[in-house]
């Protein structure tokens, strides 16, 4: 998606080889045209899979996942961070390890708004090693329910994420592929020499 | 907003005399639909205003505020709970009450995203007593930026917020205006008697 390479390339900031700050556009301050092109092309490319819920975590997975919602024309659910008081038997949870927070926290998603009838496509905005969706998986199971596609906003292809989640079966879609970001620069998969022979 | 208050009343939850949960179509599960259809009316209302900045709180605010930001073209800004570790001197911030959850957070927005030159709109999900959208209007005063209004999904018209906001010189706009939750029963402002005359 050349708009969002544009804006990874003119916006984000490389602050070491592992993390990438995109806060002008995506994590803080949020390009809302952006996200509804997004939502469009994710739309486009999982339109076929009968999608009946749009599945992300808070906080920064909802500007994405409700533009794609909305271009669906299906609910988006969001995965809450929990306190163990909060693990009831009516709800689902999983826990994710977060990369570039470097701590683990428990998420939860009531049983109430997932079924086992559901098609979920799972949206987040990064993918590094790609536990925030192994865990968003983790629950579309426990609700019996089918993930169709997970749909990521930046995806970090030189860690583990894109891997573990096809391993695990999973269709993976990334919007801008992030090859390295190494010399304090952002080179995307398809400007890689391998790409290119 | 009538569709609106049909939602909240056909899928609102009331939990006490104060406490109403909407997780069906807001704060957990989202109505991608209505949430725009939410950000054309926060446009209709404050399309004059020229507004340059839509700014809200994590993550409840996001999805109204991504779609009002849309309608009116400019980015949208939602400010994060923050631990004491990542006050620096690039964030303004303000301690927000939680009325819900009882108790205090410390939210931040980045110095780089907001400027005296803007003029926000602040949304949020819900009006109780104020502290969410009364800690954004200090973060806009810190940046000597201006408030044009703010925006509230559903406005408990029982409690202080909107008096509060009001003698702080804030032009408050509520979608849907709840005059009691007595009874086990949503009651809206224009529906009591005292309105009727």
């Amino acid at each position: 998606m050349d708009l969002l390479k544009q804006r990874v390339k003119e916006d984000g900031v490389v602050i070491d080889e592992r993390i990438l700050k995109v806060d002008g556009f995506l994590n803080h301050q949020i390009d809302a045209q952006l996200m509804h092109e997004i939502g469009n092309t994710f739309h486009e490319q999982f339109k076929n899979e009968g999608v009946t819920k749009v599945l992300t975590i808070e906080a920064s997975g909802i500007a994405p996942a409700i533009m794609t919602a909305l271009h669906f024309n299906v609910p988006c659910l969001f995965a809450k961070k929990a306190k163990p008081s909060t693990l009831t038997k009516d709800v689902y949870h999983a826990d994710i390890h977060s990369f570039t927070k470097n701590n683990t926290s428990t998420v939860i998603v009531s049983d109430e708004f997932l079924s086992e009838d559901d098609r979920v496509l799972i949206i987040d905005d990064f993918l590094a090693n790609g536990d925030a969706s192994l865990g968003l998986n983790e629950i579309v199971q426990q609700a019996q329910a089918t993930t169709v596609g997970i749909g990521i906003v930046v995806e970090k292809s030189f860690q583990q994420g894109r891997k573990r989640l096809e391993d695990s079966g999973l269709n993976v879609s990334s919007l801008c592929k992030v090859a390295s970001l190494k010399g304090n620069n952002v080179t995307f998969v398809d400007e890689t020499v391998s790409e290119e022979v």
